[in-house]
């Protein structure tokens, strides 16, 4: 299989777009990453674009990526839709770097988009929802509130301040229920504290107060962080994702062409996606697995790597996330984020961009924006947020959860 | 690129399944493909799963694919979900040719599937409906809606009995309406008739009745097929195709693996996907420029091909497309259908499966299903409806509307 680089990326400030046609932000997407790439648009011999929701949240359900392109007047070649719920552009860059690794394409565009606002909050929610097996949902729902409400019950009965909580699928995403349920089991079998979930948080929105693309651009303290209201205990709103809007775009390129184009081509190491898979808790875990093969893949271990973009869906799927890929030994992402490791001066940054958390979460942008990231700072164009001269990054993007694990995995390694 | 045999290829009978779950459907798709390539589901490498619109109809907008395979028993492995609309499962089917032509894996999945039918009709149109760009539909279904009221009333005028029609986009899906469109402009530029049209529903309604996995499988007389119910001038309901739901798998093989599997393996000799363009009624449309480079690809011509599976969505559409296809001259699509040249007994068979108007058309499914048929055909295994010893066959399936043109367009070339 052929090497490919990755030659271009842009992105728009994630946010809220309420009034915005999905083909505008798109677009401005695009149009950065081929300026990036001192590129013409005419250059694009295919297109992959990932979205996940735009069918529930606008009732675009089908060849949303036509509708975006072809308003740009980019047309006559492969556009394909790929959907991975949070790894929709992920599963989009796998499947540009897959065109141009098999020798039938040179030059490819990678793009990812999501507008999940909508006037009616619980519109949101459902797509977001949808992420799971929907025929399961109600009753997953149903489970995991009545959990939530065992605890509160616990908690009063300790004589503790209580407040019942919206109920999952209601006010907010099912999805920080089971985040919430990991970190807890996280908790107990190794004494996480849910101030170590907080500094997570605090330092990623301090990264992203450094990142004109984030959504969320506040410092916050970690009593602010912890003091905001509760999701799902121990997160706290502060602590999760938020609801946004928006696009980032990678231009792929076979590395022998790329020469043309730039002198700094970051090249894609190791592309690999996958699936979950049955198991027990002592089995190894979808996000360890994917990791190995692109470790091998790539030829580099977790020590080489100089940057890092994550899956920070959640503060605690950060710390986890760490010992997942091998940073450190199981149960040590607590001490990690205790010793700053992780931060910009740190040994491995994470999430520089302020990651999920800050730089936010439209589903569908993110894996290809975690790219673009990466694609930054190996070029030493990160600006404030420049990590000190990395020569290997590595991006981890999981999507939709499927008879208890993620349904898709996506790991990428680039180098410089 | 590595030379890609399909070994495998199974569907359900497409029908009605409003109280069966997807999960069914696909698995008994899987499994016939399964046992047909002589394969345990533990050899599959990666599965690419197209469908189009679940989304909308039973709201699993995300993750339809580990929906359906986790259920069964298929995980850890790439599950790629992708869309292009009515041509969603031939883009499948081209990732999975990808996968395997790059040298990443030797064995994979394409599965189509689609659950069109809903207790709300006007669901499943709504559905159908966005494979447009739906910020424009309303404007379309109105100017579509007052074209159909001006032909109405012009025929009133010069005495015609005539019936006010429901609206596009209320009681049926407005892509008829485009293709009524395109019949009129034929049959006003080349004088061809309503009856050939209709002797194309004829043909493949018998077709279908030889087919046990079409929906319906009634022989009609031309009579029939003219007296049913208009739907838009000059497209009665019989020559459109219908709602449906169903599943179709095919796996997909290194040709130089295969020979561990089947002495049979159909090779796949071009696998091409393209979109529209802007560009004038003179100029070249996406069929016939996508065909041309399959032809290229495959080293054939249109006079070698023994066999076709192409897109009836409306019986006007296959006529036209043989045009496009270069089976005979622009304006003689006419003329082959009264020589009965694409009957299964004729110089070049076309959709002996019934196609899309009385196989059935559950979208995300149909791409696959064409391929599933050649499959068949070039293996001698049609049973009542075999073409006699085909060599090499081809599927064309067009997806969406964007601008005037396909948004998707799919050329699969196969030979034995």
């Amino acid at each position: 299989m052929r090497e490919v680089a990755v030659i271009g990326a842009g992105m728009v400030k994630f946010g809220k777009y309420l009034d915005t046609s999905m083909k505008v932000i798109a677009r401005d997407a695009v149009n950065a990453a081929l300026s990036s790439a001192g590129m013409d648009q005419n250059k694009i011999q295919a297109a992959v674009v990932g979205n996940a929701m735009e069918g529930l949240v606008t009732g675009q359900e089908c060849v949303r990526g036509q509708v975006v392109l072809r308003d740009m007047g980019v047309g006559g070649i492969p556009i394909i839709n790929c959907e991975n719920a949070c790894a929709s552009s992920a599963t989009a860059f796998h499947l540009a770097w897959l065109y141009i690794a098999s020798g039938m394409y040179d030059v490819v565009l990678a793009l990812g988009m999501e507008k999940l606002y909508h006037v009616d909050k619980k519109k949101s929610f459902a797509a977001i929802g949808s992420a799971v097996d929907v025929e399961l949902m109600q009753q997953m729902i149903a489970d995991m509130n009545a959990q939530q409400e065992a605890l509160r019950k616990e908690r009063e009965a300790r004589g503790e301040k209580t407040e019942k909580a919206a109920g999952a699928g209601e006010s907010r995403s099912m999805f920080m229920d089971f985040y919430a349920a990991g970190a807890r089991a996280h908790m107990k079998k190794y004494g996480t504290t849910k101030e170590q979930f907080g500094r997570i948080a605090v330092k990623n929105h301090r990264n992203g107060s450094l990142n004109p693309h984030a959504q969320y651009q506040e410092v916050y303290t970690l009593e602010d962080i912890l003091n905001s209201p509760t999701v799902a205990e121990p997160l706290t709103r502060l602590m999760c994702s938020p609801i946004g809007d928006g696009a980032a775009a990678t231009i792929l390129c076979a590395s022998s062409v790329a020469k043309q184009y730039t002198n700094k081509p970051v090249k894609v190491l190791a592309s690999i996606l996958s699936s979950g898979t049955d198991h027990t808790a002592e089995e190894e875990g979808v996000v360890t697995r994917v990791a190995k093969q692109a470790y091998e893949k790539a030829g580099v271990g977790p020590k080489d790597l100089g940057i890092i973009e994550l899956h920070d869906a959640s503060a605690p799927a950060e710390l986890m996330t760490y010992e997942e890929l091998g940073l450190c030994k199981p149960g040590e992402g607590g001490k990690m984020i205790d010793e700053g490791a992780t931060e910009i001066t740190g040994s491995i940054p994470v999430n520089p961009s302020g990651g999920l958390l800050a730089k936010g979460h439209p589903v569908g942008a993110t894996g290809v924006a975690q790219i673009c990231e990466v694609f930054w700072q190996l070029r030493n164009e990160a600006d404030k947020r420049q990590v000190k001269n990395p020569k290997i990054g590595l991006t981890e993007n999981g999507g939709g959860m499927v008879r208890g694990e993620a349904a898709a995995m996506s790991i990428h390694v680039l180098g410089i």
